[in-house]
């Protein structure tokens, strides 16, 4: 018989799809040109040229059954040490390959991290506004997520809730810095802050918290950030990064799960990674992939774009009056929606405007907009007159 | 707290990983072409040389965005169509696309069809002997695997075996054929009789059984082999397929789930597996890579070096007094060891001869040996002068 549980959740769908998919909708019907689109965090600039370079060298020059074939569990060796060098190099850490595990994307990376420090009934804190998929992320383990409100004036750490929320069930703090879908990147003072705290209560309770960074954004930081690498600010530390958004690979799925070698269990953590692979039958990202990304370590796309935009949003919409903390890096900004009712303000741009955002409610935050401005700058600016007349016509529903 | 489960596995050795290990570090210490490995099912024939191609071409002129961009989590649509199409065609099938979902290889593929199909503590029928790994796909469902021992003079199917674990909680039978270890390809007399027995239980039981058909060796059949297309003969079947071994790309993990149409279920189980890659993190395989095999569909590498090394291997083998059964496809053959001890007959001839094979013990079939001849040929002649030494050194071991 087909599981109840999986079928179950075929009928419930996703809002941020719901509004995508409206999107691509309208622009069937009345050109992409006139869809404005604000809904997906797609990368808009293409991979670097040398990345295509590296698979057109290697399709060219290397033994087929060399690159193609099978990757050890853990990845290829060589590519751990190039990871684990570029990370040592940018951040003074202390990595060797044997802490690294490669990955299929963040998604991947923060899935394995979850099961090697859980166990079923344990308990996960993260910190809305999130990415929805953090709860599939963590109930595919057993384990329990647990929200801290945000913190709408700074969307850094609510830390009064955050401290209710402690006990000693919880094994494991989920953070994302560069942040979806805030865009806000936690300072130095939040993570020396949520450090020490986690120290503290590890004492008290008397057993290891990790915490499992999310770093898909970290590449893309706007000038004059403070943006620390966080899991040098903390031992229990392992940091799930995706080459998506900084190469514009998001189809490609390669990202890896680093545990910082100050971590007791770093070695362990690792070898666990490669057993629960096993479970669910992802066995290891592609050779093909993996090398090619261990050859641009280093380098991004141009995300120069996201930062241009995210200028040209943050003044504009500000002076039109909507209340928005300005963005630290990635390609999101969430502002507050002019009315309370986020929902009915997104569907009144939607079909009156075509101007499509995502409601907070998607990421545990009401009264608040998404706008995924992994755009052309073109259509930011086209885009401008809509935010005003959106302004206008929600005062008309209040 | 680290997870207790997965720690423990850590420490636990498989016996294949073991004997390859060995066969690496022999191949350090005196050479590789002095070390005769049959241990690794890893393909010997490079892809065709229109994968290449088609890559290359993409790399020069798709859009980048478009090439590396998000994949739907069933798969691109033009890919799925592309392997409903192929199936149709060659097997006279009437899927769509929207039966198919992509898949990292035939792991991933069967780790989520066995998630569709159960619930914890239901179970799963295989036969032995069967690849190891089946044993972490099921286990990570919740389901419990349970093995019908082999009918080692034919290794078909043993029905009276089968017939006696066949209870209400049996909720999908897990085949393999061609199968990996013993190269023998399940005929049509057996699947038409597996499909009748099957038929009459789901009556007996009022629910469906599914059958869940493991082919990544389809494409590698020997002339003269009953080779039939097992989805053909049963509706709730669910075709889970790799590229690894038709196309040599093993590293690449790249797959899929084909649902029989006539499977009253079949959409619903498709949009099935895309919620369960949610929650393992592994949301669909990479972009650039579906798009390759769809451009090469009905290709595959030269695959003829496989039966012209068993046929010197079974020839040679059983000239020498070791017995067999007959491979009807697969790159393995799976004969008795002379001595009924596997495991001491595959040690004496690793450390006696540099001979290294797997003791069928790994594949819950003890008293044989696999051989995986997916080497050259000149290693498979080189070799033969060993398998006659093995067999005089087994009977000085009785």
């Amino acid at each position: 018989m087909i599981s109840e549980k999986y079928a179950d959740m075929t009928t419930k769908g996703s809002i941020i799809r719901e509004f995508a998919q409206y999107a691509s909708k309208r622009a069937a019907e009345i050109g992409k040109e006139n869809v404005y689109n604000f809904t997906i965090g797609n990368p808009s600039v293409p991979v670097c040229p040398e990345f295509t370079e590296t698979l057109e060298r290697m399709l060219k020059e290397e033994n087929p059954l060399t690159l193609h074939g099978y990757s050890p569990t853990l990845g290829i060796m060589s590519v751990r040490e190039a990871v684990a060098d570029s990370l040592n190099r940018r951040f003074g850490m202390e990595y060797t390959a044997d802490d690294i595990f490669m990955t299929s994307g963040a998604a991947g990376a923060i899935a394995h991290a979850i099961r090697c420090v859980t166990k079923p009934g344990d308990e996960v804190i993260t910190f809305a506004p999130y990415f929805p998929e953090y709860v599939p992320y963590v109930d595919g383990t057993g384990a329990v997520l647990k929200i801290v409100p945000a913190d709408i004036t700074s969307f850094q750490i609510n830390f009064d809730a955050f401290l209710e929320l402690l006990n000693p069930n919880v094994q494991a703090v989920l953070i994302n810095s560069p942040n979806n879908p805030s865009g806000i990147v936690y300072s130095t003072e939040t993570i020396k802050k949520l450090a020490a705290i986690l120290e503290e209560k590890q004492k008290e309770y008397g057993h290891d918290i990790y915490i499992i960074s999310d770093e898909p954004y970290r590449e893309i930081v706007f000038e004059g950030t403070d943006s620390p690498f966080i899991s040098s600010f903390y031992d229990n530390s392992i940091c799930c990064y995706s080459f998506s958004k900084s190469l514009s690979l998001p189809g490609e799925r390669i990202g890896y799960v680093a545990v910082n070698p100050k971590c007791k269990d770093a070695k362990l953590i690792v070898l666990m990674c490669g057993q629960i692979s096993r479970f669910t039958g992802h066995n290891c990202p592609p050779s093909m992939i993996q090398l090619g990304v261990a050859e641009v370590i280093d380098k991004t796309a141009d995300l120069s774009i996201y930062e241009k935009n995210k200028n040209i949003l943050y003044k504009e919409l500000t002076n039109m009056g909507y209340e928005c903390v300005e963005p630290g890096g990635t390609f999101y900004m969430f502002p507050k929606t002019p009315i309370a009712d986020a929902n009915a303000f997104c569907r009144m741009t939607a079909s009156k405007l075509d101007l499509i955002l995502v409601p907070g409610d998607s990421f545990m935050c009401p009264g608040h907009m998404r706008l995924a401005y992994c755009t052309t700058t073109e259509m930011v600016e086209r885009a401008l007159p809509l935010f005003e007349k959106a302004m206008k016509l929600a005062k008309e529903m209040e």
